[in-house]
Formats: structure tokens, C-alpha cells, sequence
């Protein structure tokens, strides 16, 4: 849909056209076209959108323009939206709201609602009751086949999903029906009899990365949240979880980086925030090299001697930061997929002793043979040469164990990326330099 | 289920036990189970699986059994897996397996079958086409919904998914209608009224990482994918979305980390193969260090007159790279998730600017105070000062320009991560540092 259009027929109050084009578009796209336009307009506009969509629209708008929309309604619109909004977008609404409107929702809800809601926003930031919605389709296994259809027919249509039902006693969760078996199996069939008793469940207190990996391991559409009581109090659907999992890899990607992660776009976190983000670990990791910095001064003499062995610094350091970061990484991304488990630390030192002895020869020859052919000093390529074997060896096995370590005593993984290995396996890669070189050239 | 106890009642053939274990087991549990077990176990208990689940934890297996199981199987339990495997499946099957017994199974399916998998098998390796499957629900405008849903109970059971069903009109794709919309409407409703028309829709060319955005931003659980001609050919389902959407965001981690991607996990990636995804960029990298190195023997006569300056090289190097990949990795990141476009450069580069301002101005004076007490040298403080805030400025821009360039000229954003940026980074700070140092100190 062309937005200039779109404001073009709003301005000339060609109401019946705006509704016709709204009637036949998606909620996502009407969401992002009502993102472009001012709040006069957007006011306007969302009032035209129909009714069975308006909801869903909302739910997909970024938080300013819902709080500008909470803060315009009246008594009657607000009420009519939040019966249609789903309980994890209601709460999750009210987790961006500024105080006055989270008192004015709270005051539109049914009573029953507001202990639901207060309820959900009590769970931890991370945990899958943050996640998750309390609408799903609950039968009983007395029921027959028909009996659920009708059943869902009845109440279905609010239900976030209605793909997967579940199956309860005194809130016991005691079994789960597919929509698919429902469709596909006789009328006259008990629930009993078709429903799976093997149920793939997690607590509300779970972490929402947790409930993002069974999801992707099981393929499934919906997870059911039990209470610390083991009663059924949610479900979590996937296209949370998806979200939930972007995020995770977001949030690791960032941290690798040595920012400290935000849960807001790049361009919706100011300047300020970003600097405040980026800020502690450039004081830590400078520290570090200062460390570096240090050692270097004890060998003053050793480069005065022979002030070419300045020139090497660099490509001994990048090279020692490369490879250890090549080896964090994928250890990393090991972990947060499972893939590797701390158990696994002496299968992954050995493979990675093996893999840097490879990258090791492989370097020191290219730069051995370089500088043999630049300088005509064999002394000096020995030197070079033994100093990136080395350095390969170690800025390998540093990245390779320290998250292991990290995640052995619980902390996240992720921080022992690129910049915090590269910077320590620097002080590494300068104390074997100069000390094959003092050795070598008997400075 | 502990697997002691399941091989323990393998050994002693207690067949009845081993089933009834693995009638109530999921399929993705019985798939990791059985990965434990050697080859003659495995061929035992995979003939002991329940045959409605047969298919789904072969599906879910290592190609390594699945090719120990193909090869073992007669005709007969052959044509039975073939006959119940999802058509994706098979096609993921075929890619992996060696051409004699690629051979074994194109001779066992149908003349029809054959045809369409070497139609599928056709398709390039990240195409949408590549993770589509040819099973889907197909009903006509025509049908009313209680016909509709007669339609599912007789050919459902064996479609991938039955909860969006395709209208179409000669092959071509008219409509959709969910499962939840058929569960919910009356039954003597026809399909053309009920249906949506407004379709999202990709085509079998259409790039992987694209199709699971789409998944991700309409929320949805299958996408319709169309041929060339705009003809329906398959379906893209949302579990295979979120396979796509891991899958990237590990390659994309990969590559910032300056190693070419594999497919396979850590442990199933050989030493040698880790090695050779390791060593180009290793190998490019050097040489642009060295090139770094070329320049500070240039500046010989300044660290031989002031050898102090020498321990400052490090601090700045790295703060310098740390601050390239700290931008670099928001901006690629940003580009992965449709957040940032190449449209945006000039925002992003003021915004990065602005930042590095704030940043730079952090650590300079953190670090002058630092070498004024440790030194007590106001030159030598304002030298390292002065270039730490020039370094953070040209290292932010570098990293937040570079992604954006490559996104511009289509080679992936992710190469232009931490690794290069600090390559190239260093040069700049080396620079930098020398030629202030040299104007101050009069060297």
C-alpha cells in the first residue's frame, strides 16, 4: 500500500475508500503503515480500521504510538480493545505504559482480569510465565470428538491458539489433543482414548530461552505452562517463541561484541544509552592492554637492540586475537545451541590443539618464507615463525576453554568473545614473542 | 528414558518391554535415543518403533543412521518409510546419502514421486523451494466448510500441515482459509465467502533467509510457495522457518568471527575442515597486519628517541578494534533483522559519531588522569589522550560504514565484522598515535 495515498484519501475524508483499503490488507502491514503517519492522523485512521482486526493491529504497533491511542479513548473504545487483546499482548502492553495509563486499564478490566494480569506481570523478565497467554482450549476427557468440535466452535474464537487443546482435570493437565486429530479422527470417539498422556510441559518460572530450545527440538506450535503447584496456568505459542529466540541471538551477538545488551532497536536507543552500553567494557578490556603495555617496557632493551621486532607487534597480536576469537565463537554458539556441554572440555581442548597445530604450521610458513625473502634473515623468520605457533596454540586454547568455564560457574558464555579473549591473549602472544626472540637473538 | 535400561532390555530381547517404552516416547526422544546405540542395536530397535511413528524419528535422525539404515533395509520397509516420509524430508534425505543408495530409493518410489523429487532436489540450496514441501491441503472456492473439512478427514492425515488450507482454481492460488476458521464457522458457509484473498505468498526461487522473515513479521504457520509461472507448487511450514532463522543467525555469528561457515556441528566438523574454514581469512588478515607493521617501522626514529611510546601501542590497537566491532556488529546486526537499510547510512553515521564523541571522551580521560599520575608527563597524557579520541572516532565510522557498504554492493554484511574491522582499525590508530606523537615531542 502506498502510504502518500493512503494520508492523500485521509486528508480528503474518503472514508469509504480508507476502510476498503484497510479491509483488504494484513494487520502487520496496517500496523506499519499507521507507523508513518502523525497522531492526528493515526487517531483517525485507527478508528477505520474493522473491528475484528483492530486488536491485532494495535498488538503490532510500536509502544509510543499504543500509549498515545490508551491515552485518547474513551471509557467505551479502551474496553472494546482490551476485551479483544490477548492477555500477553494486554500485559505486555502494560509493561511499556506510563503509570496513569497502567491505573486507567486496570481500572477498565473486569476484577477477575485485573488479578490475572497483576499475576502475569509478577513473573520474572526471563521466565516463560512473562511469555506466556492463559487462553487456550481446555476439554475434559469424557468428552467425544464432536462434542470438543462443538465445544471449540462455542469458545474457540478468542482462543490465542486453538491447534493444540488440552486436557484437564480439577486444572491437572492430564493429556493433549491435536486439532489435527480432532479433524481427522470419528465423532464418536472419547478423548480418552485419542489424547497423548507423554506431555512436553515447562513451569512458570522456566527461562524463556529454555522454552525457545524445546520449541525448535519438538517442532511444536504451543507449550503448556504448569504453576509451581503443577496446575496448567498458560500456554506459550510460537510465534513468541520465535521471538524469544531472535532475541536470544541478538542479545549473544551483542554481547560478543562487548555490549551490554538493549532490548530496543538501534535507532530507538539514543545516543546516550548506546555510549553508556558500549562504555564499561571498553575501561575494562583498556585495562587489560594496559597490562600488555607494561610487559612491553621490561623488553625496551630488546627492541631498542632491534627496533624491526617493533614492526611484528601488530600481526602477532591480530593474529593471536583472530584465532582465539574463531575459536570462541563457535564454542559459544556450541553452547547456546546445546551443541557442546562442559563435559565436552578435554574432546574440545584436544580438537582444538589439533586444529591450531594445522593453523599454526600453516601461518608460519606464509610468514616464515615472507620474511626470509624481505629481510634474508633466517634468524628472524625462525623467531617470527615459533612465536605464531605459539600463539596460534594458546589464543586457541584460551578461547576455547574460557567459555566452558563461564558456563560451568553459571555466567553467560558470551562475554568471553572476541574482545575480552582478544585482549588477553595479546599479553600471551607479546610475552612468547619477546621471549623467543631475547632467547634467539641473545638480547 | 534411561538408556542402560533400554539396551539392557534390548540385549535381552524383551521385546514387549522395549515397545511399550517406546509407544508412549516422543519421536524426537526416541531419535536421540537411539543415536546412542551401535549399528546392530540400532537396526534391532528402529523395527521396534510403533510404524505410525516410524517415519517421524527417522526423519529426526543423524545422516550417518539414516544411511546405515537405508542400506540395510529390504524392499518392503524401504517402500513402507518412503510411503510415510514427508516429501522435505525425503528431498533432505536424498542430499546427504551416497549415489548408490540415492539410486535404491529413486528405483523404489512411484514414476510421479520421481519426478517431483528431482524437481525439488533441482532447486538451489537456500531457495525456498529447497525447504518446501509438496504436501499441502488443497480445497475449491466451491466447497462449503462442512465439505471442506470431510476433505481433511479423508486426505489430512498425511499432509505436513492441515491448518491452512489452499483454495485454488486450477493450480492457481485464489485463497486461504485456517483450520481455526473452519472449526468456527457454520457449516453450510462456502469457502469463497470465508476465504482470505489478500495472500502472502513467495516464490520457489525466493531466498530461505527472506521466507523466515516473513514467518516471523505475519507470525505465521505456513507460507504457499508458487513456481515461476505463479503456479501453487508447495508449502514452506513454520518449523523448517525456525530452522532457517538458527541456522542464519549461527552463520552470521560465524562469519563475524572470520571463519567460514559449515553445516555441521562442532563435533562432526573434522579438525582438518575446521582448519581449512579457519585459515583464509587468518592468511588476509596477516597480511593486512603486516602492512600495519610496515608502517611503524617508519616511525623507528620516534620509539628509539622515546622508547614509552612503544607500551602504548597495544591500548590503543585494541581500543581501537573494540570499538570498530562494537559498531560494526549493532549495523550488521541491525541489516539481519531488517532494522537498519543502506538508506539509513547518514543517520547511522551521525549517530555513530555522536557516540564516538561521548565514548572517546570517557576513555581519554580516564586514561590521561591515569598516565599523569603514573608518569606525571602532561604531553605524554594529552598524546595518548588526543589519539584515543581520534581512534574512536575513525574506528566507529570505519564499523559502521563498512556493513552498510557491503549490504550496498551485495557481498554479505557479516564478513565486515570484528576481525577485519580490527585489522583495518589498527592501521588507522598506529597512524594516528605516530604522527601526534611526533608533533608534540618535535621527533
Amino acid at each position: 500500500m502506498n502510504k502518500d495515498i493512503f494520508v492523500q484519501l485521509l486528508g480528503q475524508r474518503q472514508f469509504k475508500a480508507v476502510r476498503s483499503i484497510l479491509d483488504v490488507m494484513n494487520e502487520v502491514d496496517i500496523a506499519s503503515l499507521l507507523s508513518e503517519l502523525d497522531d492526528k492522523e493515526l487517531a483517525l485512521a485507527f478508528r477505520l480500521i474493522p473491528k475484528d482486526k483492530a486488536a491485532e493491529v494495535f498488538a503490532n504497533m510500536e509502544t509510543s504510538m499504543q500509549t498515545y491511542l490508551v491515552d485518547m479513548f474513551s471509557e467505551k473504545e479502551l474496553k472494546e480493545l482490551l476485551d479483544d487483546l490477548y492477555m500477553d499482548d494486554t500485559v505486555d502492553l502494560l509493561e511499556e505504559l506510563p503509570a496513569n495509563l497502567v491505573n486507567r486499564i486496570l481500572d477498565t478490566v473486569s476484577p477477575s482480569d485485573r488479578t490475572l494480569i497483576n499475576q502475569l506481570l509478577n513473573y520474572p523478565e526471563d521466565s516463560a510465565g512473562s511469555i506466556m497467554t492463559t487462553e487456550y482450549v481446555d476439554i475434559r476427557q469424557s468428552m467425544t470428538v464432536a462434542q470438543s468440535m462443538a465445544h471449540i466452535k462455542e469458545t474457540g474464537i478468542h482462543k490465542e491458539t486453538i491447534y493444540t487443546c488440552y486436557v484437564t482435570d480439577k486444572r491437572k493437565l492430564i493429556g493433549i489433543v491435536s486439532a489435527k486429530d480432532l479433524m481427522t479422527t470419528d465423532d464418536g470417539i472419547l478423548i480418552s482414548e485419542l489424547m497423548e498422556t507423554e506431555i512436553i510441559s515447562v513451569r512458570t518460572y522456566t527461562d524463556k530461552e529454555e522454552v525457545a530450545q524445546l520449541f525448535r527440538k519438538y517442532d511444536l506450535l504451543a507449550l503448556p505452562v504448569l504453576d509451581k503447584d503443577g496446575l496448567m496456568v498458560g500456554i506459550v505459542t510460537f510465534d513468541d517463541a520465535m521471538d524469544v529466540m531472535v532475541e536470544e541471538a541478538t542479545e549473544d551477538i551483542t554481547k560478543m561484541a562487548a555490549i551490554n545488551p538493549s532490548e530496543k532497536t538501534y535507532f530507538n536507543t539514543s545516543t546516550f544509552a548506546h555510549a553508556k552500553n558500549r562504555i564499561p567494557w571498553l575501561l575494562i578490556l583498556m585495562l587489560t592492554s594496559i597490562i600488555t603495555g607494561t610487559i612491553i617496557t621490561k623488553y625496551e632493551d630488546a627492541f631498542a637492540a632491534i627496533p624491526l621486532l617493533v614492526s611484528f607487534i601488530p600481526m602477532l597480536m591480530d593474529t593471536g586475537g583472530n584465532c582465539g576469537s574463531q575459536s570462541s565463537t563457535l564454542v559459544i554458539r556450541g553452547l547456546a545451541l546445546s551443541e557442546i556441554h562442559f563435559k565436552d572440555i578435554f574432546k574440545v581442548i584436544f580438537k582444538e590443539f589439533r586444529i591450531s597445530i594445522i593453523v599454526g604450521a600453516v601461518l608460519a610458513l606464509t610468514n616464515g618464507v615472507r620474511i626470509l625473502i624481505q629481510y634474508h634473515n633466517p634468524n628472524l623468520a625462525l623467531v617470527i615463525a615459533l612465536s605464531l605457533i605459539a600463539t596460534v596454540i594458546i589464543s586457541k586454547l584460551i578461547g576455547c576453554i574460557l567459555p566452558l568455564v563461564a558456563s560451568k560457574v553459571h555466567l553467560d558464555p558470551a562475554i568471553m568473545a572476541s574482545p575480552l579473549i582478544t585482549t588477553l591473549v595479546d599479553t600471551f602472544s607479546i610475552l612468547i614473542y619477546f621471549n623467543i626472540a631475547s632467547l634467539m637473538f641473545r638480547l
